[in-house]
């Protein structure tokens, strides 16, 4: 089983290229719920249905998210009746807002919803919401308002100067069922090149999963979110510096650092990976700009011959302990080969 | 101040020549909610609709309920989800019931919610829910179902016979706030064309409302639903003899008789009016089918002179009592009127 850390956009491109490469029912993505929020009473999930979309082949080509052939109908209907639309969901975008709605609301957990969703749409991958639990991220902006991430970076563009970012609800939040089980049984866990602050940092506030990141025996590989030392799209320039964060594939890279065991980095940013390999973390260069479904596969091909590299001699066996068998957990043994990396 | 017993489509057209009568800030509807059903978690309230977009000049002219340039979007992704979708719902459509919804689920009662859609409809009469409480019209079939309505009509297209009619929740409903002293204050109750068991007599289910028919000073005055002897759109050929009555315009007025002071009828059914007479009802003859605004002007003209004519000469005054001041109180002076008929 290979599981991947995902947000939205950046996440759904390189998940796109992974499904071509390795069975999809073997692939469990562990998505962003940070961005969740609730809409006209519906709960909105645009991380999980931007991967949803775009494996279904239904997502907005240009754009990246929302439906192709959208309308948007109700989004007038609501204006009419003096709903705040600045989040504008599209008709068919709705459907599924609804319908996740009404199975909330019906007692199932977001966990079992998205599956749903996930086998109405004919995929055969699993989706896991960080945690069925509610939780918000919050921007704290330099004028002291703490807005949703949604109305920071929709409805006032990503704008106001950022101070501060926190998971509301974490302190209480569980991982999903299986989320933690998957991580540690794993045969690699990919990070996604997805927003380190509001998608995977998002991910990672979740009690627990840090800690499976760290203990699993499987490699943890990332493809950096940077190119050329900037962001390629999305709002890492100006959260990253508010997390104490350098915007680079370095800098990134150092956020994951106790846990990660190879980068992706893109060709533009080949000077950083003696500073990436400095922090005992493997590196891999490739094109990592997901424009086509060839450039997306080839980037998931990259990072699961990095974990292959990761994984081979060195790796599992524990070093102190050739026999293997009565050794240390996969876990310990991986910390010890880092250590001794 | 005018009240109107509605429904769904006859009500509307009857509604669109009232209101080019009387003011419609002089306008109260009393609409009923039976047909009311949660569809895809969302509470849709289908007369109250019809009557909105019917006043706001958005229904769809020929089908007469719905939007006009209505899409069908999401519908289509629900049937992809796999949701039922045997009550097609539009997308313009749809933003209604999110709305309604979302202010339910917030607290607001049904009353209020209606109230808000009508003023961002931009219609300035006034439409009280029959009741704010849950119910329900169930529809007991010859094969032992019981079925909601919505589900007898729309899912199986009114195939099934009919044994029996109820509202059910009746019993623990309370009339909407206003409405009994809407009714009792009223210069007159008018009854509009709608069927008398599924849309009247789903009103007169929820208890009090009867009674301020019956005690009210003010003339109750009907337009038949029957021309010809026959249903002008609907079920009522198939739900009229269920309840034991004829479908005919004399026996739906004697479904009223106990407080409907006059009654409207198409001039196909003038052998009824002497049938109609002898009950104690006044009666009007005209043509009741409101093809065009003109023709919905003409009937409502109708009816309010109907009213002003059962109003007039031996009405409020008490017979018994020529000076007035100290006599019965109006409605007892209408029953007395009646009685002496």
């Amino acid at each position: 089983m290979f599981v991947a850390l995902a947000g939205g956009i950046g996440a759904a491109r390189y998940l796109r290229g992974l499904v071509r490469v390795v069975a999809p029912s073997d692939i469990t993505v562990i998505a962003n719920v940070g961005d969740d929020i609730e809409l006209h009473g519906l709960h909105v999930s645009p991380d999980i249905d931007t991967v949803v979309y775009t494996l279904a082949g239904v997502v907005h080509p240009e754009q990246g998210w929302g439906r192709r052939d959208e309308t948007f109908h109700i989004a007038e209907e609501l204006a009419r009746v003096g709903e705040p639309t600045w989040f504008r969901l599209g008709d068919r975008d709705l459907a599924t807002h609804i319908v996740r709605t009404a199975r909330l609301r019906a007692g199932a957990t977001l966990s079992e919803v998205t599956a749903e969703l996930v086998t109405a749409f004919g995929l055969e991958l699993r989706i896991l919401p960080a945690t069925d639990d509610p939780v918000a991220t919050r921007i704290a902006t330099a004028d002291g308002r703490e807005l949703h991430f949604q109305e920071y970076w929709v409805r006032e563009h990503g704008a106001p100067p950022v101070v501060g970012v926190r998971l509301d609800g974490a302190d209480a939040a569980r991982p999903a069922p299986g989320l933690i089980d998957a991580i540690l049984g794993a045969e690699a866990v990919l990070i996604c090149p997805s927003n380190p602050v509001v998608s995977i940092g998002t991910i990672l506030a979740v009690p627990g999963i840090v800690d499976a990141l760290t203990e699993t025996g499987a490699p943890v590989v990332g493809v950096s979110p940077i190119v050329g030392g900037a962001v390629v799209r999305g709002m890492a320039d100006r959260l990253l510096p508010a997390v104490g964060a350098a915007v680079s594939a370095a800098g990134v890279a150092a956020m994951y650092r106790t846990w990660l065991d190879g980068w992706v980095i893109d060709r533009r940013d080949l000077d950083a990976a003696g500073e990436i390999e400095a922090m005992g973390i493997a590196v891999a260069v490739t094109d990592t700009v997901m424009d086509t479904i060839e450039t997306s596969e080839a980037v998931a091909r990259t990072a699961l011959a990095l974990a292959g590299r990761i994984r081979g001699p060195g790796w599992v066996a524990d070093p102190l302990d050739p026999s293997g068998g009565t050794g240390p957990t996969p876990g310990e043994a991986k910390r010890r080969a880092r250590a001794v990396a």
